[in-house]
């Protein structure tokens, strides 16, 4: 299972709004077959895994990362593939959240009369599609908010003078946190200051050249939560391709935005803000799996108040940009009672900076 | 000479104003003696190891974590003792930056025909006695500032409302480091909004029995920045035990504060504030190596902004108090190009905590 979880993640850039899914076959002791599920649309872990098998796969042993599917999709069911395939046992990690599956594909393996395990290694086939599941569960996509700080906990300069807080190795990882998303949010103060594109570059994503094509082949939708259309449509931002535009109210602009090749999406809260509730949720519903949020201390701070963060990527600077500069969110609190709790998951260093990965307590 | 380092760590609480040294004697390839400084005006390391050894000292290897020393301090030299004893050969970790030895301990062993080896673990033993090597190489103690913050970066709510936010084990990790300290200095808000004592409590150490008493039996000056002699002497800080004040102007009090068993100090800069760097030479003078800084973020900002601290001890609470809460440090800053660059030694967890120790770049 631990090498079916190591195929699951070669998807890791690509399968979206898919899962990761990985598939070993195992017979007289031996792996006679695996296989990963490379990018929607293009055959299952397990077809990929019996195709390398072939008539070893016969009484022989498969495991996944994900229950076999049980639904006709733009595939035909690999639980059936399974079937006739005549594998002995299967072992998966843990049951598929899709409501279209859950279950049923091990009860069709039952029903055959195969052995079936589930359960294996969970946590870890868990994590790695802690955003499809969410998204399955909650109809919500899970969202990652990436910050850069200095070791005082400040973004920037009062002034907005913020450029390179952190080094090579961090922004190189930035870039594998675009690339596995499905959308990246972004504000207009971000795209106003910084002349940020929020693309994948692939010559900074670190990976092998394999990776590299299928991140770039499968580039994450850009979203602009932009409520009063301050960004024009000549930002680098818009020229480095199509992008969704999040505002209040189209001011009639739709057809301007669409003739440039992008998206607008009215969702108004009625107060000047846009909603990023309705946002999430239209971005669930078009298949975005995870969400990453990179803004300022303003829009972070408002999915932050929101409750609708999940994880927090936070790049710290081994430097100090002392107490007049800008906060790490905009999120004022008055009394220790509302000070949100935290758990720290995860401290390592990225080069000269350190990467702290919370999620809300 | 990795046990010599072992046996000198056991004077962490305890050796001051002398450094932290260890000694293992080697006959045979085996340990026949050894011995630590526990406090000063006791005998040192060699004297403990030799005598352990007796007579099979003689032709022995003496593995010391610091040059023996040469001249007659309040214990005759250990040099002396080591030819005595007849040692064949003396392995140390470093010399002795006391201008008084200096390399003459180990130039006293090799003209008595003693095998000499100096620099073995070096780096190690340095570190143990950083606060004794800065202080008698610059006349000035090492600087520690230790600091509790929130993920954010931030000390304390607006309105001052602070308490717990860091857990039991960094409280007690604090408690390690009062302990360490030939001296603790604070400032009149701390004693004051949070009615400090800065004392080491006995049951919050988490060490051994030896060692909670040995920290017991020599504990830490206790020095109190307060330049208009604000906090009365009712102060729990002030009932707690014998005190330095460091004032800009003694307003006649001086007699007042030797009465109820404290001392004052004026040092004033001229401008309203105390003269830091003048207190650490006074200070260093009286045999400080190591000063831990627990203030608030005013006079923990101000030995920053004036470049005195040596290392920083952030204990990182997992929440978040917020953009209007306290800064870590009172630096305001306006261009990156005045941001100090640090360099972060090492992140630990602590209990639900974590640990960064950081060193000005």
């Amino acid at each position: 299972m631990a090498r079916a979880l190591q195929l699951a993640r070669q998807g890791l850039f690509s399968t979206h709004p898919n899962p990761r899914v990985g598939c070993v076959i195992v017979a007289g002791g031996e792996i006679v077959g695996e296989g990963w599920h490379v990018r929607a649309g293009e055959p299952h872990a397990e077809v990929h895994a019996l195709r390398q098998s072939g008539e070893r796969a016969r009484g022989a042993t498969a495991y996944v990362t994900l229950e076999p599917c049980s639904h006709h999709g733009r595939t035909p069911p690999c639980a059936e593939a399974l079937v006739r395939a005549g594998v002995g046992r299967v072992v998966a990690a843990m049951q598929d959240p899709n409501p279209l599956v859950a279950g049923r594909g091990l009860g069709l393996l039952r029903d055959a009369g195969i052995e079936v395990t589930s359960g294996v290694l969970e946590a870890e086939a868990r994590e790695l599609n802690q955003g499809f599941i969410k998204r399955m569960e909650l109809g919500l996509p899970l969202v990652r908010v990436k910050l850069a700080m200095s070791l005082d906990g400040r973004t920037a300069m009062a002034s907005g003078e913020s450029q390179w807080i952190t080094g090579a190795a961090a922004r190189s990882a930035v870039q594998r946190l675009r690339a596995r998303a499905s959308v990246i949010v972004t504000g207009a103060d971000t795209v106003l200051f910084d002349n940020a594109r929020l693309t994948v570059r692939a010559d900074e994503l670190g990976v092998d050249a394999e990776q590299v094509a299928l991140a770039v082949g499968r580039p994450p939708l850009r979203v602009l939560i932009d409520g009063q259309l301050r960004v024009p449509l000549s930002a680098a931002f818009f020229q480095a391709g199509p992008a969704w535009v999040a505002c209040c109210d189209d001011d009639g602009r739709g057809d301007e935005y669409r003739a440039a090749g992008h998206q607008l999406l009215c969702l108004s809260r009625g107060d000047g803000h846009v909603d990023l509730r309705r946002l999430l949720l239209e971005l669930a519903g078009g298949g975005a799996n995870e969400v990453l949020v990179e803004a300022g201390p303003r829009l972070a701070g408002a999915f932050a108040r929101e409750g609708l963060v999940d994880e927090y990527r936070i790049f710290m600077a081994p430097q100090l940009l002392g107490s007049s500069a800008r906060p790490l969110l905009d999120w004022p609190l008055q009394r220790m009672a509302e000070a949100p709790q935290l758990s720290i998951r995860e401290i390592r260093a990225v080069g000269r900076d350190w990467l702290i990965v919370a999620v809300p307590a």
